[in-house]
């Protein structure tokens, strides 16, 4: 038996099944017009953005970042939840515009910007996160072609990073923002080149779950723009401090204590040197806001036993859930959390595999999973599926297509 | 530094470019209508299949493993060039009809076909291989709903593996096929039914270079085969001995010696069992057919230094080419066979990582290569690009969106 990862907190059993918005999962998947499909709350969403609120000091702007999720209804509805958004694409660009978000709340980060993309930006007013000193003087230049004053801010690749996030502590080569030591020759130059001068990006690592680690890396990020912006010598008007809240996805994981950073953060802002005094700062978070509020479901089409193991088939699988599969960024696969939608409240019984239809072994979405009995008919959720789902699998791969989604 | 994986045979330069068909990168990528694009060879698929043939007995047939490369023009040449098809999904069925190929030259395997998928395949008459007991029964009571006699053949479960295909040796649960002890008594279940009977599909791995490893695995397939046909006491009206066949991707792997492997089977051929004589026999490649055919183009937006580390930006990434950026189902990272492919026969000079443009530290196309110095507005090429790229990534992560695709 392998350990399944926790069910976020706000799901329960409505009529013996799942329920999400007041409906069962078999209800929520008709109206999604069938299976496989992603099912996002609306009110996951809204409690997740009042609790980081309510932790976090009044002065901090909350960005988010549209890669996480970039389902239309999804964009719309946080817009009128959080601050600023950030993207990483013209495609990104031409969603939050579709949703009638202002440029002027909007970032672009990403180190490969094309010229097309950075001419929609520029002509868009979005603020541009530049991650070289080529990209910025593209920007400069097809700003002047324009006849457009660019948005700019530089990205910093800072000389740490959040401990326990999956990545090495110190600094190191990355080929994203600017290593922090040519930072202000470039702000400056961007600065005299007529930019509007919109500050910095720092970015030091994603999904941790240790308050402490975050509080470090945050202290740092204040730290460094402090000195950054002396050496630059002209006031920042933003910074932009960053994510790398993360959520549980895995036996043994703990929530992140958003409390505690919220602490930390609201005594360094009581205490921010001259420098800062006046900057505007936010936070952007992708995971940490819709993770949480996405569930994926599945339709078991086959229950079948091979050498004593059962497997439990499902129409779903790693095109749509790529993450889950352990096929992502992961060394050692683990089980997300998984459940028998349609037997919510029933106790477990066995021990089975539950895959998805591709055919090839890599295609898992829970391994010696201990679950209610199920059979063909009954629905799979796996839960944490708000984030890098549906637009981070292959959905084309063996042609079964994208996924359905739902708001509700 | 790093070695990259071997350019595969039949890549050569023009006017200092790598070209394909008779062009060079340059003028392919226009023809494609921009960066990134997937460039297939119909001469690469032509030679691959014409030294198979030569290869093998002339009685084996050769079935074309769709999933590998769905775009529509490679799988309208492939009807040209190998005997039969297989699918895994309806949406592959829809592509194969488009292509108007055969439905008798098409098989649909995989473990979660849906009553819909059943329902098409009947009706067209593709034949079934069949997952489970549970699949199986489905299908005839589709086909008796629809007044059609479904063509069915039984998915082996077998009790070995090929060895050397990163898979384990020896019989092992699975949720693909049934258990072989188990298959026999399905068989006669089958054809009792009065399904046109139409025998079996063995697969045993995938992505083997060791020729002997597959000499043994296709030995194995038949002494099965020959087993359970006389456990099932009907002739064996086909055989599919499934694939298997591997190529190079990474520095040290040497190319499957084909010669040795058809050598060693023609001479089983000669001395068939009775059980066999009759026995359509067949195997299906996929990545063998096409993975070597098939180059990815990329533009570089950007060359940046960090920490004394040279990044080569491009507008491409793991968005299109997952398995490349070593994210599906591999866990230590390798690289691929890479090339500036506008400095095709210039020496190389510099160590540099190539990366994609996503905001993610898995965006890598090469870390530490040897390559030629390369600017902005040079294209890279990534080799063995054929197989399991364009559909096998995630498509819309980031909002790039998919990548040009060109037959030549």
């Amino acid at each position: 038996m392998k350990p399944l990862g926790p069910i976020p907190a706000g799901y329960c059993a409505k009529d013996g099944e799942l329920a999400i918005g007041g409906m069962t999962a078999s209800e929520l998947v008709e109206r999604a017009g069938g299976t496989p499909c992603f099912i996002y709350s609306k009110a996951h969403l809204d409690r997740r953005v009042a609790d980081l609120r309510s932790a976090m000091p009044r002065r901090l702007g909350i960005n988010y970042a549209v890669k996480a999720n970039p389902f239309a209804p999804v964009i719309a509805h946080m817009a009128g939840l959080v601050d600023g958004f950030d993207i990483a694409s013209a495609g990104e660009l031409a969603m939050v515009q579709a949703a009638g978000i202002d440029p002027a709340r909007v970032s672009f980060a990403g180190p490969g910007k094309r010229d097309v993309e950075l001419d929609a930006a520029i002509r868009a007013g979005v603020t541009l996160n530049c991650e070289s000193e080529g990209e910025a003087r593209r920007a400069l230049a097809i700003g002047e072609k324009l006849g457009v004053r660019p948005r700019m801010a530089i990205r910093v690749n800072p000389d740490f990073e959040i401990k326990g996030s999956g990545m090495k502590m110190g600094g190191g080569a990355k080929p994203f923002g600017v290593d922090a030591e040519r930072v202000a020759a470039l702000a400056r130059e961007v600065i005299a080149a007529g930019a509007e001068w919109r500050g910095l990006h720092i970015f030091t690592g994603s999904q941790a779950l240790s308050a402490e680690a975050i509080i470090e890396a945050q202290a740092n990020v204040l730290s460094c723009a402090e000195r950054l912006s002396q050496e630059i010598g002209v006031t920042l008007p933003k910074l932009n401090m960053g994510g790398g809240f993360g959520i549980p996805y895995f036996h043994g994981d703990a929530p992140l204590d958003i409390v505690a950073v919220g602490r930390a953060l609201a005594e360094r802002f009581d205490h921010l040197p001259d420098a800062l005094a006046e900057t505007e700062l936010c936070i952007e978070l992708g995971r940490y806001l819709v993770g949480e509020a996405g569930v994926y479901l599945a339709r078991i089409v086959d229950r079948k036993e091979s050498h004593g193991v059962t497997y439990l088939v499902t129409d779903g699988g790693l095109h749509h859930q790529l993450a889950a599969s352990g096929n992502f960024g992961t060394v050692v696969r683990r089980n997300y959390p998984v459940a028998i939608a349609t037997r919510f409240d029933a106790e477990p019984t066995e021990e089975a595999n539950v895959v998805g239809c591709l055919c090839t072994p890599l295609d898992r979405l829970a391994d010696a999973a201990h679950l209610p009995r199920a059979d063909v008919g009954d629905l799979v959720a796996v839960f944490c599926a708000g984030a890098y789902g549906a637009t981070a699998s292959p959905a084309s791969f063996l042609g079964h297509g994208p996924a359905a989604e739902l708001l509700v």
